[in-house]
């Protein structure tokens, strides 16, 4: 079953805790916000601007990304944890 | 009796939960908010724009949509239950 | 004594709870918002646009609409209730 | 002396309480937000758009009008009680 | 000393209350905000509307304006009382 | 060290109290919101509009500001206050 | 391994206490928002307009600048703090 988000949703699949520790992010507890990690696996047909127009996202299919802790929404998919949210939840793509 | 959607809305009848379960979306009861499958009935004849142009919805009748918790307004059509949403509302159209 | 709504505003007259069950429409009393039924009787010149123009309103008089439950201001005309609001309070418009 | 309202605003007259009763608008003491009917008296020269244009007002000078109860702000004018407002705040506009 | 308000800022003069009373506006106390009557010392030199232009205000140095009691932000210049405030605080214009 | 305000920030140097009183402005400390007087240091490229140009500031570097008193931030460069603020803060420029 | 922050979002490098001493912004303790100095280690592909394009930043890789206390997300890479910000959280950029 696949899911196709709707304009500018992403759906993205969190990196666990000691897959991130391989050089990867970690999160302060401290931290006010903690940013998560996560693979982008589907990506909407782009944003409604305000004349109407879609715009194509930045994000791919497959970009690994950085966002705040309280990002999106978990749903769970064939007993998989997954997170939907905006485009513009994403803080950065983690490159190399 | 039919129910045209004003505008940017959409009426959806909720998949009920065993019908979700056949491989289908299950709501994980700790996330914060979660998402409901259900199946789109009715569209709206599109998105007020700014510029005074309606611009047609995305989401189809028909189309298995999934969308969060708090979404929509209920109401009961002929005995029946349904949600009246926007189609910003939908965070992902489920295919295949 | 005849009211002409302002814009984008729509007088509607509500239709009673008996005519509602006639197949009609039935308020969930847990429904967290009850959308409630009623005729439209006027409607505005048409929606303030930010270019400054009036765009015609979609409802029309004499349609049978469905709102939301806090939608509009109550006023009592020559002894009859009615409900103000603005087009964007109709959820649907309900045919044959 | 007269008052010119600025932009979109409107001088507002109130029809007393039995001025009103004769045909006119009661006001349910139960109603959440209760319209009261008036006399515009005097209209600013026009609503300020993004463009930077005015544009003229509907409301006309000399037109009974029915507006919410919260709307505007209580002045006195040489002993008498108005109210300014914003053409906004008008519900309708009452013919014949 | 002479201060030119900033872009759609005005400098007002508070007209004092045995001024106000020879026919002119006075505030009943009971009213939910009192408006205030002043005279206009010096207007910025325009309102920055979203084209990057500013659009002169229509608001003129002499004149004698009508205000919400809570408008502007109060100055002393020289021992004098002003209010500095946005043209859109202006209620209305006093002529005659 | 020199410190470049960006877009639409001006840096501002309080002028202290006895030298506003030579016939400076004082501030009423019954005053709902005390103006505070300062020179402006530095002022950023310009405020970014809608359509992604830059609009060069009205504000000028030297000039004498009149501006709220919660407005901007405070910092201190080489053991010196200042105020970091957006133009928008500024009430008004003093000139003479 | 690179961050790539995405649109008008900028990846920054706190400056320690001691390092800013040395004639660089220091922090008043007392100070209601307290600024703080750091180095731009990466910067986005720009700010999203309204138009759908995207404006490229002026705050540049390498630049010094200065933010308000509670501008940003705290991030750690590789063991090592950064804050992810949107350019306009930056107050100013330090130069000479």
């Amino acid at each position: 079953m696949k899911i196709r988000p709707l304009h500018d949703r992403i759906l993205v699949k969190r990196l666990e805790e000691e897959e991130k520790t391989k050089g990867g992010i970690i999160i302060p507890d401290t931290a006010k916000e903690k940013p998560i990690e996560g693979k982008v696996i589907a990506v909407g047909n782009g944003k409604l601007m305000e004349n109407g127009e879609l715009r194509p996202l930045d994000v791919k299919e497959g970009d690994r990304v950085l966002f705040g802790k309280y990002a999106g929404t978990e749903i769970k998919i064939e007993g998989e944890d997954y997170l939907m949210m905006r485009e513009d939840d994403v803080l950065g793509i983690i490159e190399g």
